[in-house]
């Protein structure tokens, strides 16, 4: 599964994995496809350095990607403490009041808050960065929009290409124009932050708006015929992030969430601004519920909701606290329904596409080669 | 581009265009499709009949299909005063003042209001098909589930194929255990009624559900390229809708309606109940907008809705004021920009469909036959 843009980054599949688990990362990577690893938790620049140094050692000399959380507009001289100070009162107590109803109990004491703001601010992904760029990293992605230009210009001087995703076309366009060198075209289906456009209809027009700059299809791949399918709509490559969530190299840290996802259908999952303010596809729970809820407080706009609830997310899991316990994820894991190694699951997306190839074939009257 | 299923309906191309006007139909059948022509709108019989012999005389013995709105569960002896008495006065005076607000005339006497509920009760469906069943139709098609069981024996009697729309694996999973012969997987991009599971994801989920029988891909279909990612999912054939909205045969009857759809962007949709008290995608307007806004009193359940809206509906389109005037449209109306012919959309499509096929080759590394 050849296009320009695999050939360019040297992997043998235009397959492209995003996780936040080194092993998958490093999996992904092994099997052929490009193994990009989600660098938003790591708010200590040692830990990054750490699993960088574990990647170089476990992808057998085979490129990877580093994907980063940049906002796109600079907030200069915020901190949490000024983020928090912004929250409301009754924001707090709905938090409070929702977890007591579902019996949450409180963290030990020096248990961290896993999640944090911290993540998604521009001091903490330039520390990842000047980590990161030390490392033989491919592709640079960012999941809010381009980067800043200086750092667009530090990537390409080390030769590193550099993705954003995109939930429409005029977004893709900006990208575009911003000097990126990949557009990932995110589709409403996707787990995470998306737009309102479904894959079908979104691919297309991204590749129509920001050619020849080369996009990725993301949202709703979870097969070798989907992967076909974002190929034919003009595609050099395709993304998949939640299909890795339950590979057997995953490490989700709740048996009960992994049960979960394995037990849910395409229909499970709602897009909510619950987990940062911003709509994000993931699983639908009593938590999303009572954050989409109209006779509730509603959410926070970005970033104020991520902290009002990151303390509460991180005891929802540490407790696995079933009705509340979520995650992002996209419809497609109603297709996730074993727990296979990575190399089981990239396998049977390369059958599938070879599969899809001769079908599609067969359909057009091609005499097969 | 030819399936099982396209021949066993001896159609050259498995694309099936839906449409509520005779002389689209007719076109997409001329073309190498198999035209279906909505029968929602005719609560006379003597009009389908003047339609139908329409049909005969312009499809040059091509086949066509037929598309009734039969409601899966029967409703006995209720007429249609009895749903105007279960109306809500408040929701009466909503419509009221937001027709006042935007300055909507009222119909002129003899003016009917186009869309009534008629269409959708099985009585009037059962009087279509009585004239149906005189004509060759080759495909009986219903939006709402399966029809009951003697009219599907009744279309089986005479070599006619049943299909039956589905949004959800478990939706198809029901109508082809009531023996009915095609599921269309309508996406949640499509125009129209629609679930939440875009196509990317419910194409094969369906296609899985329901195998052997066959799957038609529906929503975000509007090019060559996307009819191979539907086939690639699995798909027998296409399902198209939206897409003939602005071709030169349609007859959408007013000029406004057809200008705001070539403007509109594939973001300028919504799945609002605004229309039949069911999620139905359409243009966003200010009458959606009315509607979805919590402030409101919120729409009615169907078939409530529709029947308080009809006289609405009708007076908008017949002044065509410009902020509320919509339609069911999907997302591919972004890519909706100019008026062609059906014949010029057709041959778009096919070989829209071909350059795919060549692409997704070179990308497999298969040599071109």
């Amino acid at each position: 599964m050849e296009t320009e843009l695999s050939r360019q980054l040297g992997v043998e599949h235009a397959i492209f994995g995003f996780t936040p688990f080194p092993a998958v990362a490093a999996a992904i990577s092994r099997a052929g496809g490009l193994g990009v690893l989600g660098a938003v938790r790591y708010t200590a620049p040692e830990d990054l350095k750490r699993d960088l140094d574990w990647m170089q050692d476990h992808t057998d000399g085979m490129p990877y990607g580093l994907d980063v959380v940049m906002p796109a507009k600079k907030v200069e001289g915020v901190t949490e403490a000024d983020v928090e100070a912004m929250i409301p009162e009754g924001h707090r107590r709905f938090v409070a009041d929702t977890l007591a109803r579902h019996g949450v109990p409180g963290l030990a004491e020096g248990e961290a808050s896993g999640w944090r703001i911290t993540g998604w601010m521009e001091e903490v992904a330039r520390n990842q960065l000047d980590v990161a760029f030390d490392y033989p990293v491919k592709l640079l992605a960012n999941a809010l929009g381009p980067p800043p230009a200086d750092v667009v210009a530090r990537a390409h001087d080390r030769g590193i290409l550099v993705a954003a995703l995109a939930g429409s076309a005029k977004h893709a366009r900006r990208h575009a124009e911003a000097g990126i060198d990949v557009v990932v075209a995110q589709g409403c289906e996707a787990g995470g932050h998306t737009g309102e456009i479904a894959s079908m209809v979104l691919t297309p027009e991204v590749v129509d708006a920001v050619a020849p700059v080369p996009v990725l299809a993301a949202g709703g791949i979870g097969s070798g015929e989907q992967i076909a399918a974002g190929l034919a709509l003009g595609a050099q490559g395709v993304w998949l992030g939640s299909l890795w969530l339950t590979t057997t190299e995953a490490s989700l840290g709740s048996r009960a969430l992994t049960e979960k996802l394995l037990a849910a259908s395409s229909g499970d999952t709602v897009r909510s601004r619950a987990l940062t303010g911003k709509p994000a596809r993931q699983l639908r729970t009593a938590w999303t519920d009572a954050w989409d809820d109209p006779a509730g407080p509603g959410t926070l706009p970005m970033p104020l909701q991520g902290l009002l609830v990151a303390e509460a997310v991180s005891r929802i899991q540490r407790y696995e606290v079933g009705p509340l316990l979520g995650t992002p994820v996209g419809q497609i894991v109603g297709r996730m329904n074993t727990e296979r190694s990575v190399r089981e699951v990239f396998d049977d997306l390369t059958l599938g596409f070879e599969r899809a190839v001769d079908r599609i074939n067969r359909i057009a009257g091609r005499s097969e080669p």
